[in-house]
């Protein structure tokens, strides 16, 4: 629209908010409008990140996530209630666009990496001006603090999603040179069963909420629980010598 | 070493300086001695990106790579001088901080992502402490800049380099759901091959100079030629449609 405003997909990094780009700072201070999203109960995560950069007069649009137990996952109930929720925000930060103020949208990490910033994306990026800033991901934050080199020379990184099956899990774990597996929480049981199958354990480094005062780093087999929060994930460095 | 300074990996991230995060700004601004790996005759991309950044009065450390054409990759001499070369980077930094005085190594996108941080990582942190602080890495920077929701939901993410064969490119890519190529360069001929036999052609995107006044974006197939500089890299983002 002419003259509308303009959405800033802001990642805020990892967790510490030093960890915060130049740009995504600078954009932030200025921004009228800070749009974020959370679950229900929590203040979120990207917004606990920002705190110290919105403006005070910012306007701030939350958007709650529906999904609790409710539905079973991969449901079209589920799907049908995400889109639905997806479609409602995008709304929301139309009208503030089409009032002609720009809408800066908090994301974690990165926008474009596993981001709710993407059905964003997705529902405005024909009818309005974006611009999009890259942010430090949660796994650069994670193998930084743990001191792990990840990857050399022509090294493959393999980034798994800890929700696949173990099946699947494994068999792509066989053919990493160098992997991260992110969204561990519940599933970090079989996550160990499937970095097991391909050999990969005692190469395996377990960090939750990196990058924060609650940072833990342990080897995975000196985990000595599977139970594990949401911002939790597990890095498998190369095994290539150094040169 | 007791008193010892401390070695500072510092990501700067993909080229625009405002992409620094806000904590390797503000150690960089802090540090006596900046190091920096550079090819014989330029001035470096890391150092370039940090030019804003430095202290009037820091020492500069500069580890020009030995290598040109007169070894063939992955032959023994290539590696011997390169281990000699890193060898020699590392006695240079144990000296200051020996000295006691702390060394910011700068390192462009991430320091442990690819990155000749890791051989200086590998040599001195048995002796000294590291601080590592990650950058954004030129991945993410390109698909920003590029607008491409690049993984959703439980995407697997492939990293590949552009330094594979032929076949092994091809054989990752059938198998990868949303793909980033790195270390294009001269090889963009065999990696568009390599897509061709992946079927992944047309969801492909070519990105030179990502977040510099250089930037080049477009479509795989609209690139003319296979000429590309080392500075580029191919995105394909997910074929998962949207929730």
């Amino acid at each position: 629209m002419d003259g509308a405003g303009k959405l800033l997909g802001l990642g805020v990094g990892p967790g510490d908010p030093e960890l915060l780009t130049i740009k995504a700072a600078r954009l932030l201070r200025g921004a009228q409008v800070v749009a974020w999203f959370a679950k229900s109960g929590k203040t979120g995560h990207a917004r606990r990140i920002a705190d110290g950069y919105l403006a005070p007069d910012a306007e701030e649009l939350r958007f709650t996530y529906p999904y609790t137990t409710e539905f079973p996952k991969r449901s079209d109930e589920y799907r049908d209630a995400m889109a639905a929720f997806y479609d409602d925000a995008a709304e929301r930060i139309a009208a503030a666009l089409d009032d002609r103020r720009d809408v800066a949208l908090l994301c974690e990490g990165d926008p474009l990496f596993y981001g709710s910033f993407m059905y964003m994306h997705d529902r405005l990026a024909a009818r309005y001006a974006i611009e999009i800033v890259p942010g430090v991901t949660a796994m650069a934050a994670c193998w930084s603090r743990a001191g792990l080199p990840m990857t050399r020379g022509d090294d493959c990184l393999s980034v798994l999603a800890g929700t696949l099956d173990e099946d699947t899990l494994a068999r792509r774990l066989k053919s990493a040179d160098a992997a991260v597996i992110m969204k561990v929480g519940r599933h970090l049981g079989k996550v160990r069963r499937a970095l097991d199958r391909a050999g990969l354990s005692d190469r395996a480094v377990y960090v939750e909420n990196g990058s924060t005062p609650d940072e833990r780093i342990v080897r995975l087999p000196d985990m000595p629980t599977d139970d594990s929060p949401y911002f939790s994930l597990v890095l498998v460095p190369t095994g290539r010598a150094t040169s």
